[in-house]
């Protein structure tokens, strides 16, 4: 029989964002792998399943973790905070998966901070958008601040990944910069940490506030395009369905 | 008593991915209003609710109706595909809400097209990524047309929504021309048609491929950055875990 390896994203916080799809390949599950913090949310709601955990930095370890007890006949689930799919485990997986080819891989979609920290905020995501991760572990600062630039330049909606962590405490205020070239310091932006968790925050504020404003990394930032408003306590991108 | 609005999106299908938040919202909601063909897909989940539809382009109006509605005291939401905050009905929601003060609006998340197409084709979304409508029903050619430049440039994976349409027959191809100044011919692409419905089709292709394939309303598009490769029968941009 062949192995089955589900990755899985669960959508932002404990639980109350993942879908039916997702909760119904964990109950089959046997195995259920992930960065520590988001498996502790699982362990009441899967008793019987086997729980697989690495630290943050271990990414190659946990998949091949996954795969392995995969290829043993175990079903077996890679389970990422948001969508597998962006920023998650999804591509490694798919990439491994190459050296065990009795793993059938099935990617289960999530809801991502993206989408989650948008409705929290109002709409800022109506109108095109890009989605830039500020993390240089894994990719050249130069290309981060080049995408950064032209987004700016093609008037998107900006939603920021990672924008800072104890080293790279300044990269937010960069971003803000670059964009500040061809935006309005009173560009409407807005940052929500803790996406579904106990503690959620959020708020709205300019984009010359948001250059000093201290972040960490689990905060996502909106950085709004031209057209991007506040209305009540909202942020919001009008798509243009008004006369205005 | 305040008036309650939801603004829910389903995700796409017919409800395997609509998370546990929406179905509760849903639930308690006296009227449930939408576009047509979403509205029929809860009409048996949701048997006590009244239904209200308008078509498709109606969408002031159908956004004035629920928001009346939930004046008028019935708890009431507003159904989108995917998620409502992205090219769905939470903005103009949160405008026109404007003239409604005694009517509380919430926005409830769902997995936009951009992810779950993702997860059908593999993993295209692992970096950073651009979100661009080709429908210029709302939005001018021209800035349509830089935008799908300016991330062409900046070596973003984007994600097409609205390829087409009956009087839009070539945009998508002008895309690719567009892209193709910037990326090789051979760039891996995908596309995936009627997202969780029956009758779902996806299918990876070349740049040059896509060019001159024919797409409609209910397809997405992804265009992959110079990094994207063909794994398998997976798309999946890499992000770099490995060491390569």
């Amino acid at each position: 029989m062949k192995g089955r390896l589900y990755v899985i994203g669960m959508g932002p916080g404990s639980g109350e964002m993942m879908t039916p799809q997702a909760a119904r390949a964990l109950e089959q599950c046997q195995v259920i792998a992930g960065y520590t913090v988001y498996v502790e949310l699982l362990k009441e709601r899967y008793p019987k399943a086997e729980f697989l955990t690495t630290p943050m930095t271990r990414e190659e370890e946990r998949c091949r973790m996954a795969l392995e007890r995969a290829a043993q006949g175990d079903i077996t689930a890679m389970v990422c905070s948001g969508d597998a799919g962006v920023y998650g485990m999804a591509g490694l997986i798919l990439e491994l998966a190459q050296e065990y080819p009795d793993v059938a891989v099935e990617i289960i979609p999530g809801i991502t901070a993206a989408c989650a920290g948008a409705a929290v905020l109002g709409a800022p995501l109506m109108h095109d958008f890009a989605v830039i991760s500020l993390s240089d572990r894994l990719t050249d600062l130069e290309l981060i601040w080049k995408r950064v630039e032209l987004a700016a330049q093609g008037d998107f909606v900006i939603c920021l990944y990672n924008p800072a962590s104890r080293t790279r405490k300044d990269y937010l205020a960069q971003a803000c910069r670059i964009i500040g070239q061809y935006r309005s310091p009173q560009t409407v932006c807005g940052l929500v940490r803790q996406i579904g968790r106990e503690g959620q925050e959020h708020r709205i504020m300019t984009l010359k506030e948001l250059e000093n404003w201290p972040t960490d990394m689990f905060t996502t930032v909106f950085i709004g395009s031209s057209s991007t408003r506040k209305i009540g306590s909202c942020m919001v991108t009008p798509r243009g369905y008004r006369c205005e």
